[in-house]
C-alpha cells in the first residue's frame, strides 16, 4: 500500500500516518520526494486498508499494490484449472461449446434441439428454467418443470446441463438437475447466492456483471472458491458502455488478461455480448482466436417465435456453420473443437 | 411499436411481418417511405414484443414507442407519492435527511451518533447490519445484532431506521426492526428480493444499479409496486462511467427526469455518488437544488477508524455545516429542511 | 513514480530497474514487501516516465504519484484566477451567465435576443458563427458574417461575445470580433488549436471533451497556459456514458473537484449537458449550488425553428424564470448573480 | 422520422405537428394508437430534422428511421471498397499489416526496422512524425524531418508510409511524403482536417474517436468521401469505458457490424486498443478471425527506450511470432496474409 501525502501535509500529519500504519499491523517506510512525501506500508495488503488510510489528515490518495483476490490468482495456483461437469470439460486443449435456447419452452423442444446440438458438436446444453427478467411482466421460466425437461434432454443426449440459479434457496433444487450452476450477470455480486453455490460444490459458470471490473469479477469468483468449490468458470458476456449498435460491448481482451491473472477457465458468450444474431458467428470465431476455453451460445429452431431473446438467437443451421468455422480457427491456434 | 424493414426487404417479407403482427394481437399499419417501408404495430405494447419482431426476415430494427413500466409511471398516477415510515416522510415539501454510519459497529456508537444526528436535523438513521462487500474478506456486518442496535437507537431518538436487506429470506427478520428496507445497487435486479420486499409491505429505498438505465430502474420499482407495496423511494447513488477521480459519477439530471416520468419520490446519495468526503457537501447542496426529496449521507464520528467506507464519510461537525447550507438552498427552491 | 515488480521478478530484473531509474535521472528506493518488491523513483515526475518504465522486464505496473499538469494546478498558484473579458468576469463572487442561440442566424435575431438577455441578467452572449457539425450535411454557420452580427449585438448591449473557433488559422479572424474564444468539446485535444488560442492571448472557454478525464482536461488547459495565456475557463458540458435518456451525463462533482485541484474558474453548460430544454433550469440551479462560477445556456425565441439544437434550447421567458430561481440559489451559497 | 406525441397531447398539438411536418417538406401520416398518437413523417430524412421536430409542443420524442450517412453506406454502394496506396492494399482477400514505431526517432532506426518488418510480412510502415500528445511537455515528434526519414525507409523497402496529419495546413506537406494520411482518434471530429484530407485525394486511415458511436464514425468518413476522396479506411482502435485493466476497450464486433453497414475496409489497432504489449498478439488474432481487413501494430526494437508508447509496443521477434500465428488464423477464415 502506498500512501501519497498532500504537498502541504505537515510533519505531524506524516508522523500520525506512520503511527496509524503501525497500528494497522504494517511496516511504514517514508520516502521524501521532491514535491511530496510518500509512505509505503509494507505487509499483508488486506481488503479495507485503503478505506482505513484514506480519511486520515493530510492524505491525498492511497494506491494499493496487490490484487485483492487470492484463490483466483495465478500467483497462488500456477497450474490451470480444468472444470469437469458430466461430459463437459472446460479449460483443456478442447474448446467446449455450450448451446441451447434462452428459455426451456417444452420437453419436446429441448430434447429435439439437444439431439441436433449434440450431433453438431456441442458438449453442454444451456437453457433457462428460472429467468431473471428486467420486467415483472415478462415470461419468468418454467421453473422446476423446466429443470426436468433439461434432465430429460440430458438422458437422451448425455449433454451436460448448464442452467441459471437465481436465489440461494433454489440452489439445492437446481443442483438436483444441473451439471453446472450458472450465476447471471445481474447476480454477480449477490453474495448470498455466491456462497450458496460455493457450498453446493457443483461447478459454476459465473457471468461477469455488466459493469464489473476484472478485480470485482475475480472477487466474485473468490466468494465461491473460498467456500471450497474449485469448479469456477469465468464467463465474459459483454459490458455496458455508451455503444448502442450492439446490446453490450464484448471486450475480448478479457480472455488473455484473465488467463494471465487467474488459473480459472474463460468462457465467452457472443449472444448476450452482441445481442444480434448475425454478429454471433464472427465474434465466436474471434473469441476462439483470443484463446477462449469455451463458448456459450443461444440456439433456437424458430427464433421468431422463441419465448425470449429471439434477436440474438441463431438457428441450428447457423450453428452448424459457425461450428465448422470455429473449428478451423481453433486448429489455427493449436486447440481442438 | 415501429418495425423498420430493410431497404431491400421483399414484399413477401412485408406481408409476412403484417401477418406476424396480427398474430401477436396488434393492428399493423404499413407506411411506404421513399427509402424503406415501416410498419406501425398499434395496440398494447407489452414486454417481449421487440424480441418477437426483430428476428423476422427483412427486419432492420424495431423501435418501441411506450415506456415499459406502468405502475411507476406518472401517466398512470398523476399525484406524487409521499412515502411515510415512522417519523420519516419523503416526497412532500420537506427535504428529508437520512444519515448514519456505513456499518453499525456497536450499540454505544449508534445510539450516541443517532442523538447527534437527530439534534442536527436528520429524520432517518441509516446503518448497515448486513453489508454486501465486494470481497469475501471484508467485514460483513453484525447481522441481527446490528439490527437490534439500530432499534435501540430508534427507541432513544425516534429516528426511522433505514437498513439494507440482502436476501429474500432475510426480509421478515429485517422487517421486524427496520422502518425502511434498503435494496442496494448490486441487488437492484435481484428479482426474488424485489418481490419479497414488495410482499412485505414495508417501505423500500431502492438504489439505482450502478449501470442501470432509467427504464431498468423504474422496472425494478415496478417489481415492488406490482406486489401491492406502494412505498418505493428511488435513490440515485451514482453510476459507473470512465471517470476515475470520483468513485462513481453522480448524474443529478436523474432527479428532475424521474420527477417527470414517475410519481415516486427521489433520494440522492452523495456519499456513494462521489466516494470522497469533501465532495459530499457541495453535491448534497446541488441535489437539493435539483429537487431531491431526500438525502442519504454517511456520517461517522471517527472516519479514520470506521469499519467501512471511511473515505466517503463526513464527521458530525461537517454534517452540521452541510445541514445549515442545504437548508438555505432548500428555501431558495421553495422547500423546507 | 512507484514501480511495482511482478511477484516472480528476479533480482537481476530489480537491479536492471534500479539502473534504468538512475539513467532516467531519478533516485531509486527499493522497498522489499512480503509478496513483491516495489521501487520508488524519486524526482521530477515528468510526462512519459510511465511509458519508459512499464516495458522493462519484470514490471507489473507503474503508478504515478504526481498530477501531470503544473500551471493549471492549485499547488502552483494558490489564489483563484478571475477571467475578465469585456463586461464578463468569471471566477469572482458573482456567478456569470453566458446565454444565446446555438447558431447566429441573422443580425436582427441576435441583436433582439441580446437585448432581452442583457435585460434579464446575462453578462455574456454566446452564438455560433462556425459550427462543428457531426454531419457534413448540417448547417455549418454563417462564418465571418456571423461574427459581424455578434459584434453588432455587442455594440448594442455591451455583452461580451463568446464564440467558438474551430481551426488554428481562424484564430486571428475570430479574435477580431470575440471577447472569449470557445474551444469545443470535439477539439479539446486539437493541440494546434489550443496552442494558437494560447498564442492569441484572448481569454478562452475550454469545453471538456466528451470522454476526457479531469487530468486530460487540465492538460488541455495547460497547452493554453503554457503559451502565456492565463485566461482559461474550464467548462463542464457533460460526458458520454451509457445513459440514453439525456444527451450526455452532466457530472457536477467536476465543479468542486476542479476547484480543489485548479485555480481556474469553472463554467457549467446545462444545455449540452442534458440535451433537453426542460432539464436545463433544474441543472442550472444545481450547478450554482455546486459552486459553478458561470453558466452557459442556449436560448432562442423560437426553438422549434432554430437552425440547430432546438431540443435543448429554452425560450427567453424560461430563461427569465431560470435566472430568478438561480439568483436565489446563488444567494443561498453566498454568491450573487 | 417517427414523431411520438405525449399521452396528453391535444388535438391542436397533433394538428400543429402535421402542419409543421408539411412545412418541412415531408408527408405526415397519423397513427392513432391505444395510448398515444404517433405521426410518421415520410420523405428524405435529412440531418437536423430531429432537432426541428422535438421542440414542438406535445412531442415526447422523435425517432429517426434512416442512417444519417449516405456515401459510406453499403446501401448506396454494394461492392466493397479496396483502398490502394503504394504497395498497400486494404479490403481485398489479403489481410494487410501496417507496422512500425509509435514515433519516428531517427533515419537509422526507421530504415533498419522497416527492413525487418518488410521481411516479416508487413505491407505498410507506420510511424509518427507529428505526435498528438496529451501533455504539452511530451515529445511532439520530428515533424518534416520525421517525414523524410519515413520516405527514406520507403525508398529502401517499398513499404507504404502511413503517418498522422494533425492540422489542415499540414496536409499538403505530409501528402508529399505519405502514402496514407492517418487521422487520429482525437481528431475524428476535426471537420476542417477531414475536409482537407478529403480535398487532398490521398488515401486516409480514419481512427475511431475514443467515444464515437458508429454513426458518428461513419459521418466522419462521410466528410472525407463527400469531398470526392473515396479512399477511406475505418480503424477501430478501442473506446473509452469504465474498464481500467486495459488502456481502452477494444470492441471487435465493430468489424462485422461496419462490414454490414458500410463498403469501406476495416482496420484494427490492437496496440492502442489494449495498451499492453502482451495483449497485442491475441487481440490481433481475434481481429483477423472477426474479419479485419488490416492490422496496424506498434513495433520497436527496444520498447524500454522508445520515445513514446513503450508499454504497448512489441519487439520484432514478437511481431514475427504474431505474424505466423495470424497467418494461420487468416487461412482458417479464408483470407491470406
Amino acid at each position: 500500500m502506498i500512501v501519497v501525502m498532500k504537498s502541504d501535509a505537515t510533519s505531524e500529519q506524516v508522523d500520525h500516518m506512520v503511527k496509524h500504519i503501525q497500528e494497522l499491523g504494517l511496516k511504514p517506510q517514508v520516502i521524501v520526494g521532491t514535491q511530496r512525501t510518500v509512505i509505503a506500508a509494507v505487509g499483508e495488503e488486506r481488503v479495507g486498508l485503503v478505506e482505513a488510510l484514506e480519511p486520515s489528515p493530510g492524505v491525498e490518495k492511497v494506491l494499493p499494490i496487490l490484487a485483492p483476490y487470492k484463490r483466483a490468482s495465478s500467483e497462488l495456483k500456477a497450474d490451470r484449472t480444468v472444470v469437469k461437469a458430466g461430459g463437459l470439460e472446460v479449460g483443456g486443449l478442447k474448446v467446449a461449446v455450450i448451446a441451447g435456447p434462452c428459455s426451456v419452452e417444452s420437453e419436446e423442444q429441448i430434447v429435439r434441439l439437444a439431439r441436433i446440438l449434440k450431433q453438431r458438436g456441442a458438449t453442454g446444453l444451456r437453457g433457462g428454467a428460472f429467468k431473471p427478467r428486467t420486467s415483472p411482466y415478462s415470461f419468468q421460466g418454467h421453473k422446476e418443470d423446466g429443470l426436468k425437461m433439461l434432465a430429460a434432454a440430458r438422458a437422451e443426449t448425455g449433454l451436460a446441463i448448464v442452467t441459471e440459479v437465481m436465489a440461494p434457496e433454489h440452489v439445492p433444487m437446481v443442483s438436483k438437475y444441473a451439471d453446472v450452476l450458472q450465476i447471471g450477470a445481474r447476480n454477480m455480486q449477490n453474495y448470498q447466492l455466491l456462497q450458496a453455490v460455493g457450498d453446493s460444490g457443483v461447478p459454476a459458470l459465473l457471468k461477469r456483471g455488466m459493469s464489473a471490473t476484472i478485480d470485482e469479477f475475480l472477487l466474485a469468483a473468490e466468494y465461491i472458491l473460498d467456500r471450497g468449490n474449485p469448479g469456477v468458470m469465468l464467463c465474459e458476456r459483454g459490458i455496458r458502455t455508451y455503444e448502442d449498435h450492439t446490446r453490450f460491448t464484448l471486450p475480448l481482451a478479457t480472455v488473455p488478461y484473465l488467463h494471465e491473472k487467474s488459473h480459472l477457465p474463460v468462457v465467452v458468450d457472443p449472444s448476450h455480448g452482441t445481442g444480434k444474431a448475425r454478429l454471433v458467428p464472427p465474434m465466436a470465431k474471434a473469441a476462439v482466436a483470443a484463446g477462449a476455453d469455451a463458448l456459450i451460445v443461444e440456439v433456437h429452431e424458430d427464433p421468431e417465435n422463441a419465448a425470449s431473446d429471439g434477436s440474438q438467437t441463431i438457428t441450428p443451421d447457423e450453428f452448424s456453420k459457425m461450428m465448422n468455422e470455429c473449428r478451423r480457427v481453433a486448429e489455427a491456434v493449436d486447440r481442438i473443437m
